[in-house]
């Protein structure tokens, strides 16, 4: 399974593992990594130890969701013999790489980081953030730059993430007199984030709002069912409205024939186009599309020491990658080694 | 080298590698490290990890001073077949139990921490604090656990320090439902800080009032000859004060003589003994004190090939100690593993 590092761009990108992964993940990141892994060299991070910045109460929730997100992403297409996939608390130089930068970062620095700030209220920290919350953007700094990535896609809302690691890099390849560490710069995806199925702006589990990509034939059909339409379509004769229609949405994000969507647009605008028939149309898209990725994510699910040696090579080649990236710092900075 | 686990208490104690030690250190730790090697097991920790968090811009001096720090251990009669000499950046263990621990403690809680006010005012933070150093207790709390030690030399200033670790001990400890860590005590060593040579309460290096362990013989003259003594002790014949007088303190602190002290003491609150002869007594001890050290050290600073196997078998000893801790912490927590 061994492949050489190449020329291609490196894309450093996962998720954190709190639960398993749904329809809104596969739009917004899933979809375009089984198509980046062919042109770009792609480490794929299971990061459990910053999922556990704001679950330090709940580990267990963190370990259980550590197979469950690498069985969905073998389930979609993610091709182990092209992209690593790797858990992050597997890769102790990403722990130490962290402690190094904290020290190249100020606490005020952290505290103005807007993303942070959001993330903060959103939690209801307040006064009460773990100290670990607080650092997490250097943790990703030390993500990021172990595996010299020079792309990461991101979320519009986490630009700023992308640029402290930047400034990181910057201030430590200017102490250093030459560019040990790169830069990355962050791809935003094309696409909007999926609304939930309520209508609600992000689709998430813990809101109950979400498609898991292991749902059952029944759940897709139960999810379509109670999507949030138009509410002032009561009849089918009745003009409706397409923006802010969950179904419209997910038809532009899921189904490929273009010029049907459009004439559904029009036929829903004009009225004569009821909610029932509108809806069993990206039932059937997202049948098509969800069935082959639960069969396949039931035969992984199935053979979780396959899984397991897929995360344990994983492990092997990113060790190599960041523990080179961390020794070749530490000698350029000047520190000690024993070797 | 190796010896197995016993039931001796377990000490862990260190030095920022920041400048070679001098005598403030002797008196301070390094001597009843000597006695203590051979009633507890110990664990010397040369803290150069922890010495970045104020010294990022000079990774350099913290590098330099491994060696240095290392060899005057072994001048003062450490023996590493009794202590375990290691360096904190060769354990990464230490680095990620700091993250784990970091997510159980909240940023306010490390900013009410005394001690780092304190330190952050001395170093004149203000706002420029460097996340590093706000987290470093956390750092320390992650040394003191992973070896499980229970006994740890602090200054009395540092006791605030210790009661964080035991804060984050029995927080985990609660979690998970037993005692997986052990709480440690604060070890206050009996004597009192040793001032510098011209009197100001804390002997260092930076201050140039410091009389390093490696001081030639008219280094040790000169140190001795520009000595605060009492400043109203014009003519031998005068009345002396004893009290706040340097050369008493360290006859105090380093003539095993107790009785001939005495009586230079009251000789001198009496008048009739001059600062000269005075002097000629405390630079007689020092120099008996100080040539074998000085002797050991120069043979040590010539076989830098040994230390350097000193530190890796020391480094060999504590990351089986440190990344036994962590693997049985993370499993008790119920956190992901490999294997």
């Amino acid at each position: 399974m061994f492949f050489p590092t190449d020329n291609r761009p490196v894309i450093l990108t996962g998720d954190r593992t709190t639960g398993p992964l749904h329809l809104g993940h596969y739009t917004g990141s899933l979809k375009s990594r089984v198509a980046l892994q062919h042109s770009h060299e792609q480490f794929l991070l299971l990061a459990d130890t910053q999922a556990l910045t704001d679950n330090a109460h709940d580990p267990q929730k963190v370990q259980r969701n550590v197979l469950e997100v690498a069985t969905d992403y073998l389930a979609v297409g993610i091709d182990p013999a092209l992209t690593t996939i790797c858990v992050q608390s597997a890769l102790p130089a990403l722990a130490e790489l962290t402690l190094l930068y904290l020290n190249f970062v100020t606490v005020s620095r952290l505290e103005r980081n807007p993303t942070i700030k959001t993330e903060i209220q959103l939690r209801g920290f307040e006064r009460d953030v773990p100290a670990g919350f607080l650092c997490y953007p250097v943790a990703q700094a030390a993500d990021i730059t172990a595996f010299k990535a020079t792309v990461v896609p991101v979320g519009e809302d986490q630009a700023p993430l992308i640029e402290l690691t930047n400034e990181i890099v910057r201030r430590l390849n200017r102490q250093i007199g030459r560019d040990v560490l790169v830069e990355a710069t962050a791809m935003v995806p094309a696409i909007g984030r999926l609304p939930g199925v309520d209508g609600k702006a992000k689709m998430s589990k813990s809101q109950g709002n979400a498609i898991p990509l292991s749902a059952s034939s029944d759940e897709i059909r139960d999810a379509v069912r109670r999507m949030y339409t138009d509410p002032d379509h009561l009849r089918v004769s009745d003009p409706g409205k397409v923006e802010g229609n969950v179904v419209f949405t997910y038809l532009d994000a899921f189904c490929e024939d273009r010029q049907f969507v459009e004439e559904l647009k029009e036929r829903y605008r004009r009225g004569g186009l009821g909610d029932v028939t509108l809806k069993r149309h990206l039932e059937d898209v997202l049948q098509a599309l969800l069935a082959p990725i639960r069969e396949r994510r039931a035969l992984y699910a199935a053979e979780p020491d396959y899984v397991m040696e897929v995360l344990r090579e994983g492990a092997r080649k990113a060790r190599e990658r960041t523990e080179a990236t961390l020794a070749e710092l530490r000698s350029a900075l000047g520190l000690f080694s024993l070797t």
